[in-house]
């Protein structure tokens, strides 16, 4: 007996940056791997423990979010129009300044709810007292690269509890959770802060997850304040010297993209928070011909409102396009290629996740494209990019185990979880200027 | 007996550029007019023929799509990743060579099954064949502006085609079908091809629906070619001197907002096609502060993707939020009114739809926002604009009639008209470049 049999479905395919449908092909899975992708007609459901009948869904890699912070789906829609200096000190910090340990749970179990409903079945997070974050995950039964957030002004003492976080959590959950340090960003944390996570992260054998450069502001301040941008802050403090997630990066120069092509690192893409902030658009273009990887995001819900990487990936492709007036850029293929593989890479599993093959991980999202907003199917890829809703998500399996099916969440309880949510509302909500976390002054 | 009561919803009201929620009312429905909307508790259910219990879903005008290409949905897909003259020589043109009379109402079907299941219950629809477009709209039960399509070079005769539709749909279908004559574009139609349009509009009683000024280097042709703008060819031919809708108009000058001010006109806006033909963004901050009302629109699903007016929305906040550089600009309550009231005045019923209240005509959608991707609900405008997607929207009616229900399409076969789309797929994708029906050089 094999463990899952998924029957007739389209599978998607992207190799070299150009996409293949297998029609009518079945995935077989045996413990959490794919075990073989073949033509319909040859597997005998009765040898499976499961079968689920894929009736031409679209089957694809569970899509990956490369940067979040998942548990700010809390404060959903009460900083909208204002921009990103407003929105730190006069929403974000000031509302986290009411964030306490359990709310991290709900918080995190609400936006994983979310994420899994849309097809989004691995997350790196960025956030506040992770134990709890990664007990939701650890639920949920997705996965996750999660990374305590910690901040200069808050002590060195930061970095050991955030080690021992990492002592607790590494390669948890069967495999499905892995973990980074995760200093906020050059603008909050001194140099010899970084310094000092980069000894703790090559000690425990584990990469930076980090934002820099958010904006051109930041990098131009970076410049004032002490003539070094904020990239080649993290080169001289040795960050870039341990496998990173970079998030944003939309201030990067000319030559910090030369620079950061000499490392390990990717580039995690958030367009959705870049377009509601008014805060520039990245120069992806550059960093694809400059070999760096990108990788979708989409941020908190704070800025981005939800954490759907179907809409991070059209607004990718499309913000793309007109930022360089070429409409040929960020193809189909492309665009694809970012949000599975190339996304995957950034994740930090690239000969794992973001491709459906034999031997990979069985992380597999099935999408009907049966729906009107589809209709008629000349192109797959199109429709896969421009018209999916995240409703058209039907069932997600992760490590070979399904999560959803027929849009049924399997491991969560929408409504306690939303009980929950609701009851911390009025307290989360409240908001005093001058109590926040920390104050942005890049 | 009153005939159908919806109660107990947030009813959502735009007034000055201010939204309210009224929350807990019910909306009461007297034929194809409201009749009260008033606090829940007060209406006895068993006086109505019928009642939707809303359960706090949010009732909402329906959307109004100001200009469309419908039946193009026939070809959703096949011209992706292109600029404007290859999207019109390559693709779009050569592609329409194969359409047939028939073609036109199965198309139409199919697009308004899309539009409806995403709330959007009028269309100003500039096409081809449109005697089949206006029995698909009857049927479907939706409300429709239409124009029948046509191009200089094809000879005057085609106006007096043109009236012949207009003298047999204008105020058809109890009135949910008005008609607009519809030349092309000042490119693709001369002048006097234009004058004789403005005379036959006048003496029909009717306006006009056309392109204008797509994009700036149309502006520029027509500057080299002529000496003057083609919003300036609409003055001078009198187009502007009956009610208009111009599509797009991203290549006005600010003396073309200044002309434009003066008359009774409304610019529809397409944003998803700007971005993924990459043609440049519009000066709608401009168009406002001119006190030019705008109206959210789709264009063609060739460029569009999709007939989603949320996407459209969201994405017109969001793309003039980047191109303006500030985030406070277009705000969510503008940008509700943009898709309420101010649309309502470009489609040209501004007193009759776009907003909830007594004695305006009965269209009204009800969204489910009880979705972990709306939760928690700290904003229910904020996350109307920016979290929902269009299988939220539960129950549509129109002029008083229900014409989906719990996600139901009570007018429409879906199965039929996948069935009879499909089958010409085939015939309809096949693309020759030498056959086109017109050749783009503006």
């Amino acid at each position: 007996m094999t463990d899952l049999l998924i029957q007739n479905a389209r599978v998607l395919q992207v190799v070299d940056e150009q996409t293949t449908i297998l029609n009518a092909h079945d995935i077989l899975i045996k413990g959490n791997r794919i075990d073989a992708i073949q033509a319909t007609g040859a597997a005998n459901p009765s040898h499976f423990k499961q079968v689920i009948a894929a009736n031409d869904m679209l089957a694809m890699p569970g899509l990956i979010n490369t940067h979040a912070h998942v548990p700010m789906v809390l404060w959903r829609g009460l900083a909208e129009d204002v921009n990103i200096n407003t929105w730190f000190n006069d929403y974000m910090w000031p509302l986290e300044h009411n964030l306490r340990v359990e709310d991290v749970y709900w918080g995190m179990l609400l936006g994983l709810a979310e994420m899994i409903e849309a097809g989004v079945t691995s997350v790196a997070d960025h956030y506040f007292h992770m134990d709890e974050a990664a007990k939701a995950v650890e639920k949920a039964g997705t996965r996750a690269l999660l990374g305590w957030a910690i901040f200069g002004s808050d002590g060195i003492a930061q970095i050991e509890q955030t080690a021992g976080f990492i002592q607790r959590w590494q390669n948890a959950a069967g495999g499905r959770i892995r973990t980074m340090l995760a200093p906020h960003a050059p603008y909050t944390c001194d140099d010899d802060f970084l310094r000092a996570c980069v000894d703790k992260a090559q000690q425990l054998g584990v990469g930076i997850h980090i934002h820099v450069a958010e904006t051109k502001e930041q990098t131009q301040a970076s410049l004032e304040k002490r003539g070094i941008t904020p990239v080649q802050v993290l080169q001289e403090t040795g960050v870039l010297d341990v496998p990173t997630i970079l998030a944003h990066v939309k201030g990067a120069t000319p030559d910090d993209i030369a620079l950061l092509a000499q490392y390990e690192t990717g580039i995690a893409h958030a367009p959705k928070t870049y377009l509601k902030l008014a805060s520039g658009f990245a120069p992806l273009l550059e960093f694809r011909e400059a070999g760096i990887p990108i990788g979708l995001a989409t941020d908190g819900a704070v800025s981005n409102s939800t954490l759907d990487i179907f809409e991070s990936m059209r607004l990718m492709a499309m913000t793309q396009k007109i930022r360089t007036g070429i409409a040929e850029h960020f193809a189909i293929p492309q665009t694809l290629h970012i949000a599975t593989r190339e996304s995957a890479r950034v994740y930090g599993q690239p000969d794992e996740l973001g491709h459906l093959a034999p031997g990979r991980l069985a992380d597999v999202i099935l999408v009907d494209m049966s729906g009107v907003h589809h209709q008629p199917l000349h192109s797959v890829t199109a429709s896969l990019v421009y018209n999916t809703q995240t409703p058209d998500v039907k069932t997600v399996i992760v490590d070979g185990q399904i999560i959803m099916r027929d849009r049924e969440l399997l491991t969560l309880d929408k409504a306690e979880i939303i009980h929950e949510v609701t009851q911390r509302m009025a307290r989360l909500a409240y908001r005093d200027p001058q109590h926040r976390i920390q104050t942005y002054n890049p």
